[in-house]
């Protein structure tokens, strides 16, 4: 019996997560993003304690200022008195492994205080799992007591639109001069955010970019939420008040509304389907590495004898029917 | 018996497809993009006759001038008498339908060369679900003889790099002044592409941004291939010539090192993976819409009762034991 895990152990890092212990919330999320089992299972544990932060994602292109524009706000909700968490996502580079470190310099004026949490978290890669893991972590700094979680990612892709999907709250911080985020608004490869903010304000394109945006966004259906354009110098703390008053006021838009069930009832259920689909596309991929006859399919595609549509429904095929492999 | 498929006329489609009739290839596109079973029937009957074609795939923010750049590539492939597809994957909008409709305007000097067939498919969002039609596209178009073909995405999120994991050849279109991708680049959102344009080069920027990207290119692990930065001026033809000189050279490199067939048997097996994917989330989406425990199970992680990995677990494990269920 001296195998089987040690409850008073487990409970008690739940416990000490949910007392807000700062080393307990490092340790769980380290958890989680090892895939570990025990991480899950503590997921589960403290998951009936969350739902009380509020959970902003900032996304955009690498560069607009990101990582400064949340130090500044962390700044201002500290003098609120409120919890901080932030939680990076960092994609991972085939060559430039730690490029992004310069960025997380950038917060580290609250790396001493205790009522702040900072944490990145890289690509795997892996299908969905980044997203969940993201998930996860946002839940478990909910559980810690952290009254604001920002999510932080790179870039406007499916996988990045997949975290953001956890916010309650999506900021677009865009930067003069640099057209591609909004080229990929305007071509509706992003949708539309709740706020969006353009940050290097001092820069002499700033007027052009609102002008660019508003008629972008004059496009878009009517809805109640009319989506403010904010302005700011992160870098000298500018324009920040007037981002946390946006935030604010669309927290209580989407709370007043009933958006904010909706949107997270409608997240919720994306993420049971996305933690089933990774989950199944794993094991699929376990069997059939040591599958010698899906070797000898895959050797048939290639010599174009077999296409991959058809090779997949037989793969599919042997799948719902296992006996017919005797 | 009057409802069973017609054999004659099926076979009517693939001989008149692998004959290179351009209304029989936009019919059978059509087919794969409505996933309709005869479009993946087609393609298993053609699939024998695909491989030949060099599949180019070219990326990069809207508003690079890659819809230009391809107009002029296909110029001059037509000078050397190749035959030339295109198939441009067109984020579908949320707001704006057909926001990119006015960089189709650029091929239309193409459109009534019976060597060039030019093709729009628009994200419908399905999991995977671009990625395998784009797929599908391209083999009916390598299967009705052409000896180019063009595969044109937007952005660098995971759906763009899923289409784009077909080319034989992956080509980044950048624009001086316009830092986003070159910063995805370096963040490593996006992996080395094969060949670098700088396009609309007579910007005052050009050089500062080739500079840029070589210092990018040199934290790239050593390979074989020199990654090739051509300048560009597409819309006066200006470079293309380089441009193709650069991908005839990447095909020379590529067939003599082994790499394409490489390449295409990783990208096949993934493919194939995919579909696979693709397919068990579509039927277990199926299944869980009729199913009111399912929805009740929902309701139950709404409440924050239960979590959503467990409500995972619980799902797969009724699908692996449907006689639980009774």
């Amino acid at each position: 019996m001296s195998d089987a895990p040690n409850p008073t152990e487990k409970r008690s890092l739940a416990q000490r997560l949910l007392d807000g212990d700062k080393r307990a919330l490092a340790r769980a999320i380290t958890l989680v993003e090892n895939d570990d089992p025990a991480g899950w299972e503590l997921v589960r544990e403290v998951y009936p304690h969350t739902g009380r932060a509020a959970i902003v994602g900032l996304t955009g292109a690498p560069g607009a200022g990101k990582s400064t524009l949340i130090s500044a706000l962390t700044k201002l909700r500290r003098e609120q008195d409120r919890q901080v968490a932030v939680l990076s996502i960092d994609p991972s580079s085939p060559f430039t492994k730690g490029a992004l470190l310069g960025d997380r310099i950038r917060l580290t004026e609250h790396f001493l205080d205790p009522g702040v949490f900072i944490r990145s978290m890289a690509n795997r890669g892996a299908l969905g799992g980044l997203s969940e893991a993201a998930l996860q972590g946002a839940l478990l700094m909910d559980a810690a007591g952290k009254q604001d979680v920002l999510l932080e990612t790179v870039g406007v892709g499916q996988a990045e639109i997949d975290v953001i999907d956890h916010a309650d709250t999506v900021v677009l911080v865009l930067m003069p001069g640099s057209g591609d985020s909004i080229q990929a608004l305007k071509a509706g490869v992003m949708e539309i955010p709740d706020i969006i903010v353009v940050n290097k304000a001092d820069h002499p394109m700033t007027d052009t970019m609102v002008r660019e945006i508003r008629s972008v966004l004059s496009l878009a259906p009517e809805s109640g939420w009319r989506v403010p354009i904010v302005k700011t110098e992160a870098a000298f703390g500018k324009g920040v008040d007037e981002l946390l008053e946006q935030l604010d006021a669309h927290r209580s838009y989407i709370e007043e509304e009933g958006t904010l069930s909706e949107r997270r009832t409608r997240n919720l259920r994306n993420e049971v389907l996305a933690i089933c689909t990774a989950r199944m596309r794993r094991a699929l991929e376990e069997r059939l590495a040591a599958d010698e006859r899906f070797q000898a399919m895959l050797d048939e595609v290639v010599a174009r004898k077999l296409d991959p549509a058809t090779a997949a429904t037989r793969v599919l095929a042997e799948l719902d029917a296992p006996d017919a492999r005797a």
